[in-house]
């Protein structure tokens, strides 16, 4: 697609408030800076403004194209002119989350009493932390209540904790591809990942800004969170045993297969653009999330606090928030009478289905959206 | 149970054959000594004997307990009398893989030509090549057929290779927890594995012999190995969000969940007891196995060449070698013909079920054993 049909070239911008943010740890953070870009107009009522939160190693680059790039942003084919979330009608914000290295404040960014980066000083953030950070963001915005928050994977979470801390300031949320708490296997899987980067002895303590990076372990860590992204089947349906520059094995302990050198290329890739240490603490973050906490232990307790309408897409083949996760917050958020529509949609794409799956998120997030736009105009 | 209850205690035994056997690479690989444990008594017409093969990061000790030991081997449940691999019937045998590290040559033993540890220039081996190495133990022990070949995971893939090697000395198969051949994701999963030994800067290509064993990187590939194995629901049901030694999450990135800890401390040992170059052998040798070779790509075409009979034994909860696919290997088996009971037990446990779903796989295998016991009598 050339830009000329989407919302051609889009910028980056920041946002940065002085007050320091009280973390869910006790801790204190700021001055903050957020990076964020919007897309489409915010109309004069201010009733057409949705919130997108992007995955764990996503950014505020949703949709159109950077000046200069060829690759446009992580969700474009959903976002822009007559898209599922159509600009021609709605304001689309995307800000990075706090924690991570792409413009917002983050461990590799500078922390003002030292002058040099934070590393481990930064402190452990929350889901609620990116939460009320980017509050901030829509209340600086003078957004009093969005038209819904959204996203996929962590994105989804996301959106679901806006639905319980502001439900004064949300009309509808779309989760896609989500759960409500990690299980053990989703620690166990980041567990990994952040061993392989702290086992890097050029990670250095988190202390490794301006020397090497910790590359090797950042590219192990991606290369699980990959595999975790496909399924069995779209890997086998991708590559099965397909060989790579061979005409038969090797024998030896260079690359044989296609899946190989796959996950070897995107792993390099990705730790081209990506801070091991963000991926510490947004991998951390994740394991610490549990809707459920804000009820005291119960889900259904916590989401009663919710206002919104829902719309929950899951995937077939996403084993790692499997639908029966999806199914559990679904329950939790009916038994609340809360208006929830649930979609579960055949794929073999996995977890990543929510980038990929487009036709048929599309047609469920534009019709979703022309509803809660009524509902919102009758309130 | 004590060991009195059991086989009591046992010893590793150790067979050494001179003359090279050439491997399916074309290199050659010799003097091989062959680590095997056998448990119960070789009948007069040596009609009853079974050999197992153990899994990845399995050995020859798969029952009873080595002097001064607390621990039996690691298929003790279903070895010994009146279990079901009754020792008061059946001769067990069990022989550590090539390429291992317990006993049998692998890479961590001396090359004879340097007096130095083989490291890397220990010759890619595959399951064919186990299965040959296995054969000349078989002949050597004076057995013409064995009554069973069996194991689960790996050693289900060996029987299965014994199966179609030699099919004239064997009478019946029992392969649990396995599959035909490896897939993507089981290829790349084993390939991160790699990644991380070989990433280790103590791993030293290979040659890290009396100085550091790269212990980070085989930690890693352990940690992997252990998620694969344990099922989502069994992970849950085991560790779910408990948190370990702590009141509440620590805010930092020591660890909050017992299933963090559960992971260093597996790993941590795994790496007192295995060798990292034994890990890059074995996985490979996992990856290039597909039993369809033999059949120049088809399956049907491969196990054509078996003669004996087939149990064959998954698990509903194992995501490592999923159902499906040992489904459609019973499809290739029963296309030729041959006999085969297909099982698959509705467990929690993943694919460790082959080693602690005990009480099910008793009863098939015990009864499947009697019937194959008459039948290579009558044959």
């Amino acid at each position: 697609m050339s830009s000329n049909e989407g919302l051609g070239i889009v910028e980056t911008k920041y946002y940065t408030f002085e007050e320091p943010l009280k973390l869910r740890s006790g801790e204190q953070l700021g001055p903050i800076t957020l990076a964020y870009e919007t897309y489409g107009k915010l109309n004069e009522d201010k009733s057409n403004a949705i919130l997108t939160f992007h995955a764990l190693t996503g950014d505020a680059h949703a949709a159109g194209y950077h000046e200069g790039h060829t690759k446009p942003g992580w969700w474009d084919p959903m976002i822009g002119p007559g898209k599922a979330f159509n600009t021609d009608k709605y304001f689309v914000i995307c800000a990075n989350v706090i924690g991570g290295c792409k413009g917002s404040t983050g461990p590799s960014s500078i922390n003002p009493k030292t002058g040099k980066p934070y590393g481990l000083s930064f402190p452990v953030v929350t889901l609620h932390d990116m939460v009320s950070s980017q509050k901030k963001l829509i209340d600086h915005l003078g957004i009093k209540k969005l038209l819904c928050a959204t996203g996929g994977s962590m994105g989804g979470l996301l959106a679901l904790k806006w639905a319980i801390d502001y439900p004064q300031s949300l009309q509808s949320t779309i989760a896609i591809a989500t759960n409500y708490r990690h299980t053990a296997q989703q620690i166990a899987l980041h567990e990994v990942a952040r061993q392989a980067i702290m086992s890097d002895p050029d990670w250095q303590g988190g202390d490794y800004y301006g020397k090497s990076i910790p590359a090797r372990g950042l590219a192990l860590a991606r290369m699980i969170g990959h595999i975790t992204y496909m399924s069995e089947t779209s890997m086998e349906e991708k590559f099965g045993r397909k060989l790579i520059g061979k005409e038969k094995l090797g024998y030896d302990f260079s690359h044989d297969f296609e899946v190989e050198s796959y996950l070897k290329y995107r792993s390099g890739n990705f730790v081209q653009r990506f801070d091991a240490n963000s991926y510490l603490y947004l991998s951390k973050a994740l394991d610490y999330f549990d809707l459920a906490e804000d009820g005291g232990g119960k889900l259904s307790d916590a989401v009663a606090k919710a206002k919104c309408d829902f719309l929950v897409i899951s995937f077939s083949s996403d084993w790692l928030y499997p639908p029966y996760q999806a199914k559990d917050l679904v329950r939790a958020l009916k038994s609340n009478n809360l208006e929830v529509s649930e979609i579960l949609i055949n794929t073999s794409y996995g977890h990543d289905a929510f980038l990929v799956e487009v036709d048929n998120q599309a047609k469920l997030v534009s019709a979703f959206l022309q509803r809660m736009t009524k509902e919102y105009e009758r309130v």
